[in-house]
């Protein structure tokens, strides 16, 4: 690599950091290209130079954040050995955790609009794919005699579910819960859907 | 009510009824007051009059917003004599559908953050608290044997699960349902969430 495509590497890698930063204290609302190039000491239009847009920028520090993300699921999964239900229970109390924790950024990968008709690209559609195999994994094994789309379907449904609960149970409003009974709530609900879900497969 | 009084209450709706037109139309990053005030021919500064801020316009929308999903919810209620649990999945869909229907006017309900500091007055609450007795009042007559505050933790958390399901699967995104496909997801998990709480009461 030449220096001038490795100083070009490392500002980028800055200017993603610094976005990271500034969305996790300010949320997406406050992520502003003009701070962002002051901050990691280039000229406004140097940004565009670094990434293609706004767009791949918010997509860049996603990015980040899912594979963050991946990790404490992963965690969670390791830490026990429990049944697959229990799998699930821990693995929906560690996606609470996380969006508790990284509360800002992980709003603004929900928040994010791309720009009208552009399309996410590959790279951050498999990012979030990825996450899926932690819902699916278990799923597969409690129901044997379910296919692949099947299984899709019901990991996506799972997933929505528990994602509803995080996002309205960590907004300060009406239905804002302490974590404490957040997490219980979402287990007991799990707990409640698989069982669900098992009982009419039979 | 005086004449100047008459005119006031006359524009104070024409200026709601405009800032839902354009929420439905533009989501709520659209609505511009200057746009307003034009569309319902008065100065700029004279909307304030009227309301007391953008905090408050968005509100007066998002209550009318809620008197419609209220009358939906009701219909879908009336439109059959099943069981408690079929109500609730009737719910359910008529929640997704209304959401489907209503689609920038129910975000715009969602994504709006008061100013810093300022809580959602008294009226407004009331606006959304009115709503869970669609799903009590079903989940009373599946388990008379838990109390009030029980019943709301299950309605709320039945509620956010379902909301879940709607936002990601009406999003323009990786998870994107077709709506037919959406509503017997929604349909497949409450039954197994009401069978999976009523197996677990025993």
């Amino acid at each position: 690599m030449t220096k001038a495509l490795e100083r070009r590497e490392k500002l980028r890698a800055d200017l993603i950091l610094a976005a990271e930063r500034m969305i996790a204290q300010r949320g997406l609302a406050g992520l502003k290209t003009r701070d962002l190039a002051r901050e990691i000491g280039c000229a406004n239009g140097a940004v565009y130079n670094l990434v293609a847009d706004v767009d791949e920028l918010v997509l860049r520090v996603g990015s980040r954040t899912l594979h963050r993300l991946d990790e404490a699921l992963s965690a969670a999964v390791r830490a026990g050995n429990p049944s697959p239900q229990e799998t699930l229970v821990c693995i929906a109390i560690a996606y609470c955790d996380f969006a508790a924790e990284n509360l800002e950024l992980w709003r603004a990968m929900f928040e994010h609009r791309m720009e009208a008709d552009k399309d996410v690209p590959d790279w951050s559609a498999k990012d979030q794919m990825q996450l899926f195999r932690h819902i699916y994994v278990p799923l597969a094994t409690l129901f044997p005699e379910r296919g692949a789309d099947e299984l899709g379907i019901t990991a996506r449904s799972l997933f929505s579910a528990v994602h509803g609960m995080v996002v309205l149970g960590l907004e300060q409003r009406l239905v804002a819960v302490p974590l404490p009974a957040l997490r219980k709530e979402i287990a007991g609900l799990v707990r409640a859907m698989i069982d669900g879900l098992i009982a009419r497969e039979r």
